[in-house]
């Protein structure tokens, strides 16, 4: 049994459709993430980061105690070496896989998140960044289009590389961008979205998807907080 | 033989030290990127993002042709596993390694990475982005800070997180930090100082450091480039 805790948000619905995918058996602890459940001692143990998701193992291969992992980037490998799926053993396909996982853990994860903070949570327009951000969040999804010509998947077959991907490409909308722009990238989004196994990841805990008060707001970008948390649906790692 | 794109940024050191810890034989191929080498067609084969650093190994373990791989978090990855070295194999060990090598790969280097832009390179000075950033790079040292009581290095002995995570931490003071405030980091800071092996890798290509002109900052923060670059000193990967 793996323990999730999870938010419905970019970073935890990597997880969510991983596990799903593999079709292990999981149970979810909801991350309250504006009222501040991820700030908590307890959590802190498992990530002292401070984010979602994590994810804790009850019965790890090795038979010890339980495992806690975070960061979704190593979830991702984590689950897919547990199970043997999703990341190939041969040596360069691997590879292949492992980079742009990479390439999404660190530039279309935290700069999407940027955008969506400017476009969406920040309590001022400013150009500025609006338009640094908004730039680079098309030059990013310009490069995967690019990369996905005469390609069905990101890298060699469905891996976790996609599963990573996926959810900053569905959030487009939010991210001022149209798929119209993307060839591409609109044939793997459709390719992906009909697949019922991430369908069923995305719809996990939809129903607890609420606007953001002023009270959450606080608690997540707030400067009272010890720990600065970050943007909610564009950031939780 | 490894041959290395790189220029001395953060995220080129990640690697130059890498292989100078492993004594493995590396060539330089210098990547100006206030000149725009990391747009041209042929970077572009080995790097469809467009950034610095890759590495092309020449003579790669399974004997086929030789290898490109861009993407730090994944070149460190690679290499470790090529020497055996600074990635341990035993699961829960190396699982500790990636899960921190991720947290530098989503969180402290493109954080940073903002930071420092607001605070060196934007042509404005914008208050809410530099209190931002800056508090979020003050709480991620702070993490990191903690996670150091008790503790000589990131994850159990010397590993490529602690080498991720290095050369966001050297540059504290274009960051608006001082180490004086993280007593864990300073230690951990100054005992990784001292090899050799780090110091020769952010040696590499010292003299190539200048100052950023008019039309380096347009080619690397331009409205006019095809693939928009970010910034130089703090945001290369």
């Amino acid at each position: 049994m793996i323990d999730l805790y999870y938010a419905p948000t970019p970073n935890g619905w990597k997880i969510s459709i991983m596990l799903e995918e593999c079709g292990l058996p999981y149970r979810v602890i909801p991350v309250e993430l504006g009222r501040g459940d991820q700030h908590q001692p307890d959590y802190l143990k498992l990530n002292p980061n401070g984010r979602m998701p994590v994810i804790v193992d009850q019965a790890p291969a090795d038979g010890g105690p339980p495992l806690p992992v975070f960061e979704s980037g190593a979830i991702l490998i984590y689950l897919a070496e547990k199970t043997g799926r999703f990341l190939p053993a041969e040596p360069r396909a691997r590879l292949d896989v492992l980079q742009w996982l990479m390439w999404q853990m660190g530039g279309l994860g935290p700069m999407l998140g940027q955008n969506g903070h400017f476009l969406l949570y920040a309590p001022e327009q400013i150009p500025y960044a609006i338009d640094r951000y908004g730039r680079e969040a098309r030059r990013l999804y310009r490069v995967l289009d690019g990369h996905l010509e005469g390609r069905d998947h990101i890298a060699g077959d469905y891996s976790i590389a996609d599963m990573a991907c996926f959810p900053w490409i569905m959030t487009h909308k939010a991210q001022g961008l149209t798929l119209d722009d993307f060839p591409n990238l609109k044939r793997w989004y459709a390719l992906l979205r009909a697949r019922p196994q991430l369908q069923a990841g995305l719809a996990l805990g939809k129903e607890e998807r609420r606007p953001m008060d002023e009270q959450a707001r606080k608690i997540m970008f707030g400067v009272d907080q010890p720990a600065y948390a970050d943007a909610q649906a564009q950031q939780q790692q």
